[in-house]
């Protein structure tokens, strides 16, 4: 396989994530949760975010984003989403499918984010109409699938709005790791504090096998989700195995060092590419994900050189994702840039 | 946690499992199963039932179980199965969730298992009635709930009553590899050969940390999985590490050895258990579960000397349910049954 | 068309409910139920139940009893029933599609009707357990599929039993006024007085063209409701052909006395057909349902002499249900007593 | 209440409907659509389409549009509509309901109406993609919820888009009598032989009480209606009642003439508005639907002289929206008109 930029779900597990389901191992361990590992992972959790929390481990980042929407949303309502939200356009409906049909409505915001303003207009539309779907809460993604993050301010304008229209705000973090360390504050500061009420907190694409964390900052919306979750089939007999992989996630900070490697090598490609001749930075780097855009003989050549990365598709032509992971070498960045420098002969 | 014979998902995973785990985390992988990990465990188990097979892994047994009912029967059909079968009473409903709303039918075959001749008629019950829901396939359990198995030939009964009412037939094989060592004949000729149409073959219990396959038969039902696959939140993004799982586990027969020890070790606690006063057995030792009759003072007795199994509850005051695993070891069955002789005085 | 003894949904409708439709079709009306002949269904309805009541129309039985159990059951709850009842048996899953895939469990009761001590066993198994569906409420028919009743006593056993399980009590009343006439006691007593929290109030068996009401009694489940109707397809337009019929149906007791009628017939029906030779009566005559035993000449016979009913079947052989109805003649009756005495020469 | 001109669905039912009910109440029928009026129906509705036609009556075109597009799609699959399309705003999420989460997608299409062009592209969109959605059909209405039309070479357009892309085209008819009118052509050309495969040929709208036809010329998408219809409350048991509506509705076609005045008055309408000073035309007469952009003074003016018309909410501000029907009378258009001059003082 060549050089990937493409996802930072190519990349394998930290190895201090695979020993400890090595150390797990030992002896018979209660299942579906009721064991020492998952109370470990819990406690760790509720350490990161300050407070008691909710956890609910699930192997996907798709369940735990669906399981909290459809806890969120009756059938009849609509969860209101940025235009490209993962949860909207790359999961097959799964949302429509936990949530018994609840209707997924992209946000008119403009660029990349959701707007506080925009959001507080459609929250309002058709309330009480039995004709219309019931709007029902809000998600937004952080890191945003653009690679930008909200901060704090602009994740508390948009927890106040949804107070205001009395529905919950859920915060897809796939990327939460890299927003944190982007976003230069706390991890409570980011979510609970800022109005979030459910947290899809990624660890796969960071560095786990597969193990991502709902966390409920919102006892409210906490009764139905064990239900849901084992309904789903999403309740692991072995928990144990799952639950080690969060621990060590978040052991010593793993979780923060294998993000901030992964921004700090999205900034040195990033720093590399801006002096190539023909290459348009889209995006700045905040995080490990990069849009640019490319001249057609570089994207070739690089593809040609061994080196692998998303283009064109659902972006215009010339549209390069390039991502970064716990696992990018600065190494791997500084070959990507002498070749396309090499191509670009500048 | 005490010696359990709680269950075999209260074991952890066989060692040659965690090892493939490390080994596959060399490099990047392409994601969500476009890797070579999972071309192996396709592989392997196309070796495994001597054709072709269509693989979805997944994370539990529910998720394969449900979406294998899903893909058999539409929303209005109903799946009849046995009264005591996992997918009816232990799956908070996933089938019927994943089916969007299909409907179980608890068979009236008397016994442990299902009946041919009793399926035949309820098969026909409600054809082409717009007032009935629409029986629209079988499921069997494989071992069953009670330890117990159906013989290639009792498969092939009900396969030929499906064939004839032109439903699917499909297999719970959670417990597949105790299954396969008792029956003496293989693993093709207790599902293809004996007109099984979908297989859940299960892993986790047997050794994996979490791992099922949700094999296809009949590939006219193979179209719509991917999607539910993924729709269900069930598509790992780090396919390699449930796939490594699946490959090491089929590796020079390590299912069929780890499930031939769990039922030596059922033999060998039925075989001392019959000795001990008082005991009676009410199922012979054919998988790795057993279900005796104990007395009270011998329930108290064992559970107190830091034994541990389910008792009572939805079985009968008295009814002991007794589980082996791979990782059971002889020593613990002696000790078991010396604790049993001493409280006794046999 | 024979005569027919099928079923009270064979007959049309009564002369005093044509008559209101075309009374309410002077001048515009507000859509959607904001008419005043919805007010005046409405009004009449407080009327017969002493008390305010929340009130949705809708065409059909299986609409009004899929909605009330649809929300007093999340997906992962179970509905308690009989194991004759409509709703498991005669709706296609009509309730699994309304509920979100929410399970009908056939209650364990003997006999033709629910018992309370029996239901009180089964509400509480599973509960909290999130491998099990959770015991959600109660559905009971009244009158019975059987033709018989619960009396005021007997619903407020069953009342108190899903009071204490925390659960909700839905009565389809699909042929309620009939058993009103037979029970001797007011709606009231029959429902929200003995427990009742949602009642499907059939018109359309009992000479409506085609309306029946969801009768809220519990107003913590009203919410939900109005949007669950639209987003059904049962909202109709022109609200007010249907509000009108449900006015004129309650107008000067009329349900009261069509069901009179019908349970009258089938009670001389009975009296005539003890005395016929070799015919055995399986149910008192109570309302406008019986079932009786006939010999294979007599079934044949009546049938070929132009009277139609349902006979074996779902039942057993030889086993007959005739309906009455409100336009059920003393002479059509009569007829049939005449045929059948002819025919078995007594 | 006012003269209005909000809805179609305020006026009343034709009184050949209202005497075709009275007519048909004579002696039994059978139930479910097996009764002769039922037969009478589907005959009329064969003759209008010229061929033989699947038909399903239901009692409002929620019900007929829900079924129609969760029989076109799996639940994985979306439907791309208009984004002012009544099935996508204002059904409560109906097609998400009975499609088990399909999803509804707004065409990008520019203007009140779906274009083949656009459609084309967004039909290629994610297919066979697991993470996507997939593109599995097409609904337009016609007439449109602007009162415009799609002329027989335009459905013929996006027909041909759809069957290129192999998905079935469904038309929301609601109004589909006045589009005949306007188009100029025949039934069949304006649906089956332009490809249309679905049509929910509405009624109530134009003269019924509450009666609408699913018609199905595509015979491989009937398979699953009659389930469906029944599994949502939608199969009448005395459904003669609304066969007979359906009946007296083509009888010498009263759905023609009804639609055809309820046209010419919309158009008398306009020809009188468009000479009122400061009145801006917003579309042109073609149907029975006019938008219209009015003063303040006159939209204030008209409503406290009684009369009565939806205005701003989801429109802009001063846009107001004029329906007529079958019960229009020239002389409420011209008490309209008169009052308006008056107001502006022209």
């Amino acid at each position: 396989m060549p050089t990937s930029f493409r996802s930072d779900n190519d990349a394998g597990a930290s190895p201090q994530i695979l020993a400890a389901l090595a150390a797990c191992n030992e002896g018979p361990a209660y299942p579906y949760g009721a064991d020492e590992w998952t109370r470990r992972a819990e406690a760790a959790l509720a350490r990161v975010f300050e407070r008691a929390v909710g956890v609910l481990l699930v192997s996907t980042g798709t369940a735990a984003n669906s399981l909290a929407l459809a806890a969120m949303s009756p059938p009849w309502g609509s969860i209101l989403c940025h235009r490209m939200a993962h949860s909207n356009t790359d999961e097959c409906g799964a949302p429509e499918f936990f949530g018994a049909g609840l209707k997924m409505v992209a946000s008119a915001s403009p660029g990349g984010r959701l707007d506080a303003a925009v959001l507080a207009r459609e929250l309002g539309s058709g309330r009480g109409d039995v004709h219309a779907v019931q709007p029902s809460g809000v998600t937004l993604t952080q890191s945003t699938e653009e690679g930008q993050i909200y901060g704090r301010e602009e994740v508390a304008a948009i927890g106040r709005v949804c107070r205001e229209a009395g529905v919950p705000l859920h915060m897809d973090g796939a990327r939460f790791a890299n927003a944190v360390v982007a976003a230069g504050c706390t991890p409570a500061e980011l979510t609970w504090k800022a109005g979030v009420d459910l947290l899809s907190f990624g660890a796969t694409k960071n560095g786990a096998l597969g193990a991502e964390a709902l966390i409920v900052f919102n006892e409210s919306l906490a009764g139905s989700l064990p239900f849901r979750r084992k309904r789903a089939g999403h309740l692991l007999s072995k928990m144990r195995f799952m639950a080690a992989q969060m621990d060590a996630y978040l052991h010593e900070d793993l979780w923060l060092r294998n993000a901030g490697h992964a921004n700090d090598m999205a900034l040195r490609l990033a720093d590399g590419l801006a002096m190539v001749r023909g290459v348009e930075m889209l995006t700045p780097p905040v995080t490990n994900i990069l849009f640019v855009k490319l001249p057609a003989d570089l994207i070739a050549g690089l593809l040609s050189r061994g080196f692998d990365f998303y283009h064109g598709g659902r972006w215009d032509a010339g549209v390069a994702r390039l991502v970064t992971s716990f696992r990018t070498t600065p190494q791997q960045v500084d070959e990507f840039l002498a070749a396309a420098r090499d191509i670009r002969k500048t």
